[in-house]
């Protein structure tokens, strides 16, 4: 590390805060994300694999992993699944033999469309506990610096991915 | 909700972007903080159960469920495991007999101690991922629109606590 630039101490009490407030947000994240896709036997992994194909046109395996920030093997464990339940269909590239790229069906697609008609309804706590500074600033935070440390851990090309993944999701909608 | 200030559409939007940035944050966090506590036979929520008893003199269970952000059961549960293993102790009082007290001991002051000197030899990819941002503006980021999010959601009171906390921690180090 380039210790010049900070203690060791003051590391260690930002490294801790952050972990803490990003430990409380992803509580209260997952609570909101669980209730909303309950009712559609889906859990988190799942409807972000469903997302991610569907955002991404003719997405690998290894790319559901990365942009979906799990391991290979759970990213294969729940694209399967996915589609044994026909959300998604597999297929391997004449070019590419070695990986399996899923593309979410008809049927993925209508169930991403009813999972977003009965958002409404759901629990919206982080959406509620942002809305002070959505009255004070016009628009939704946008957590810039958070924006850039996580581009920095992941690099430019899962930054990119992301915001090209909303784009396609705005147009849908 | 207030839906005067904003479609749904573009709830469910930033509701999704938070989601995934904070599940990106979650996961390199979480492997930075398991990786530091490791050697030392704790997982998170022990290690988190263990710096709230030492920042706060005197917390019952349910300070320690609420400003951990976890169940009172798994609040409980990982107290004591930490109570077995000598690192915290349990009291009743006596103007408040149903609620169980923990305090942390000194075995587990120490055990707190000898982390805090490991933490330099561990992985510190957000500290890492931070950097660029220390450079520019001289300081760590200090994620005040993520603050008054967690603020808006989990009340004064727990933003209050972990302020408190990371002074105490200021001091002791």
């Amino acid at each position: 590390m380039s210790e010049d630039l900070y203690s060791m101490k003051e590391a260690m009490i930002y490294s801790q805060r952050i972990a803490h407030l990003s430990k409380a947000l992803w509580k209260a994240v997952e609570k909101d994300w669980q209730a909303w896709i309950k009712p559609y036997d889906l859990n988190i992994n799942e409807h972000h694999v469903l997302s991610i194909a569907s955002n991404l046109k003719g997405a690998s395996i290894s790319d559901i992993a990365k942009f979906g920030v799990m391991h290979v093997s759970t990213a294969f464990n729940f694209s399967k699944n996915l589609e044994e339940r026909g959300l998604l269909s597999f297929s391997k590239r004449n070019d590419d033999k070695r990986n399996t790229y899923v593309e979410i069906t008809e049927k993925g697609h209508l169930l991403l469309k009813d999972l977003n008609d009965s958002y409404e309804k759901s629990n919206h706590t982080v959406v509620e506990g942002s809305l002070p500074l959505k009255e004070m600033y016009g628009k939704f935070p946008q957590f810039l610096e958070l924006l850039a440390v996580i581009r920095n851990i992941y690099g430019d090309d899962f930054m990119d991915i992301f915001e090209e993944s909303f784009r396609n999701m705005e147009k849908q909608l």
